[in-house]
């Protein structure tokens, strides 16, 4: 009987597996899953931190029993992957009993991507958390439900820093959020960060241009220098600074990366290492609209390429077509969507591209709720769409950047946009939807140009 | 100077006329409207009724004198028009101080839609309202302001009967909602309708399969007969089985129509008669999906119909490009939203057509307010898509069936909204996307069907 192996447990590997077992009853599938947990939505840390969710175990999508019950996969936790050897296609494995060596017949990379941990003075502390293993999550928790973290400070203003500062802030922190940058959300272009940088200065103490140098126990918690000699007290310390493809092993073994050290795949999942498949956070995907594949760690890729990589390693057929870079974040109260490019990022990429920023109602004037809504587009001079950026007040940005992503797959152009016959009632949209109004301005702007 | 003159001065009219204004600064334009207001949101009404918009003011868009001063529009109100004639160019103009006749190079009809009112015994009764002009709806608030509205029959259960019932079930009224078709809202199919129906029954008397014979005025308000001999008791009773084209002018002086009575036009809004275009809820627009243009009087559509007609009127280009049938209303605590078209629409229209039908949460399974949402996908034997229907009680259905409206415009196929990247974040969705759910099923189901 072949053997299939996957190192990871998180939302690829799991994916994989299911996908396997799916495609070949027969087969052997093996998980090995460094940590005490598998399956389980990282995303909804913050939400878990925040009290929003009660108990850790509600993040857990499928429990490890009906892993090996219904699908009869051999889920092993507390099973770290230490090396691979692709030419007698073996896997080395610690256990808290021991080492021990396994054999494949194909193997599934998806070991996910690690946080970033810069070497400052007293990162080891124990009030110093890395935002990525369950237990540290819960040990973070239970620390703030014991009403033993007041002062919180979080390095790093994207997404994930964010989000983990509005948990803080509903939890009664007091929140000081430092960013090395000059600005939050890098993932957007400066128009648009601006708009989040304002609320959020509203929530927290924002010191931007500012660097973590060191942290050290003081009296009452921790004490953290910042660059300029400032230090601020804190009973907990959330870093946030960014993750880096778990690829050691597979690099060691000779597979292709990135620069950036994530995994080179095609289509199909499949690495340059023969009978190995990556997957998950642990690569680089395509782009639809980039020649070179990028590093997007995102729940939603590392679903789809896990069930790819699953399927066709079983034998199956199955194809990942791609991202086109969509993603929302809750932000306190607002919602921050983007899918494609920005500006910067296109004219990184070569591209000549132009962008139209608009600030529409998300509702009918005259029904509650309504919010303004920015929307920027960014497309090329011949009207071809390249992405869009939203934030407003209103949740409804999440599925109005979905528009753009379908249009970005389409290759729709800015007039296509602007033809779409999208929904309208009162409760839900204007009659010219924010998408059809940024669509109109950029036809404009784009004739003006000519 | 060139005249340009504008019948009607609801959402289409008015941005006929404003459009044509912005293409011609020396353009004349008079826009005639038979009634006291211009430029409101019919859509607006159920919510005015409900009291979720105060005054009725709001619902004016924008206001007459900004019309006239601002846009140098000659907006008569009160002004109805009897005739046409093509030949001289002619419209014959009835004002409460008498008729006249006014010239035009350029005519717009844009007479929106009028309610049908069955010829039944009762039926000009002064507690019997058809909503469609504002003074009629300022009335009916008055008296459930008054107090002197508790018992409410309304007649037909498509989408305008149903937020009618919504909205006065808002207000405390006891409603009675009489349905002459065996189920609600026809413009789903039937596995659709039925979730809605569910609801409807928690909130309202629902007789479906019946009829409503006469209405007479009773000890203490009317009675309403039902064709069963049933008697229900009214304060007021709302007439909402459905609209038809106000094209009865049009069509004395020779346009082309459609049997529905919907004004045929081009892609540039120009009917048969010449120097005469159209916009719409007097319309059939042209369909994206269907061979035929369809009647489909909805505000977006008339805006954007309204547009293209003044411009090019105006001597201007532009082009309406067609609608996929998108539609969306708040029916109680659901959402139900649809585009392109029902497994019915499709039958009917020829196709060889299949459907699946998918429940998925809205959101994160573990995130607050999550709701089932049920997705119904209609697609072709080759997997092109064809349309989707939504009912859920998370509003983001209402931007999730605009995906599918861009799909549809798009021309994708049911593995193309498989691979969409859409947004994910544990507030907004759930790791696969409702969307993406159903779209699986659908392939799953094409396979079989092989």
């Amino acid at each position: 009987m072949a053997r299939l192996v996957v190192i990871g447990g998180g939302a690829a590997g799991m994916s994989a597996a299911s996908a396997a077992r799916r495609t070949d009853p027969n087969l052997e599938i093996v998980v090995a899953e460094a940590t005490g947990y598998a399956s389980w939505g990282l995303c909804g840390i913050p939400y878990y931190i925040a009290g929003t969710v009660h108990d850790h175990e509600d993040l857990i999508s499928i429990r490890p029993e009906r892993f090996r019950e219904e699908r009869r996969i051999d889920l092993r936790l507390h099973t770290a992957a230490t090396g691979i050897d692709p030419t007698d296609r073996t896997v080395r494995l610690r256990t808290p009993d021991g080492e021990s060596t396994l054999t494949y017949d194909r193997l599934v990379i998806a070991a996910g991507a690690s946080p970033v941990v810069p070497p400052l003075p007293g990162v080891d502390h124990e009030r110093v958390f890395v935002i990525r293993a369950m237990e540290e999550v819960i040990r973070l928790r239970r620390l703030i439900d014991a009403g033993q973290v007041r002062r919180c400070v979080v390095v790093g203003a994207g997404y994930i820093g964010l989000e983990m500062a509005d948990a803080l802030v509903e939890r009664d922190c007091s929140v000081t959020v430092v960013e090395m940058l000059e600005r939050v959300m890098t993932n957007l272009d400066p128009s648009m960060s601006s708009l989040v940088e304002q609320v959020v200065h509203r929530h927290v103490d924002l010191l931007l241009s500012s660097g973590l140098v060191s942290m050290s126990a003081g009296d009452d918690g921790l004490v953290c220098t910042l660059g300029d000699g400032r230090r601020v007290d804190a009973d907990a310390v959330v870093l946030a600074v960014g993750v880096q493809p778990t690829s050691t092993i597979a690099a060691r073994a000779g597979a292709e990366m990135t620069t950036k050290g994530a995994l080179v795949v095609d289509g199909h999942m499949r690495t340059t290492l023969p009978g190995v498949f990556a997957a998950g956070d642990v690569i680089a995907a395509p782009h639809r609209l980039l020649a070179e594949p990028t590093f997007v760690p995102l729940a939603p890729t590392a679903n789809k390429t896990g069930r790819v990589a699953g399927t066709v390693a079983a034998g199956g057929e199955a194809r990942f077509e791609g991202i086109v870079g969509t993603a929302v974040a809750k932000v306190f109260e607002l919602t921050v969507a983007r899918t494609g490019l920005t500006l910067a990022e296109a004219t990184d990429a070569g591209l000549e591209a132009m962008a139209t920023n608009t600030r529409a109602a998300s509702r009918a004037r005259y029904y509650p709720g309504t919010k303004p809504t920015d929307t920027r587009l960014v497309y090329r001079g011949d009207g071809r769409l390249l992405g869009a950026q939203m934030v407003s007040e209103d949740p409804a940005a999440a599925k109005r950047i979905d528009v753009v992503a379908a249009a970005l797959h389409g290759g729709f152009g800015v007039t296509d946009l602007a033809d779409l016959d999208l929904s309208y009632a009162p409760p839900y949209a204007p009659v010219y939807d924010p998408l059809l109004r940024v669509a109109h301005a950029a036809a404009r702007d784009l004739k003006s140009a000519d």
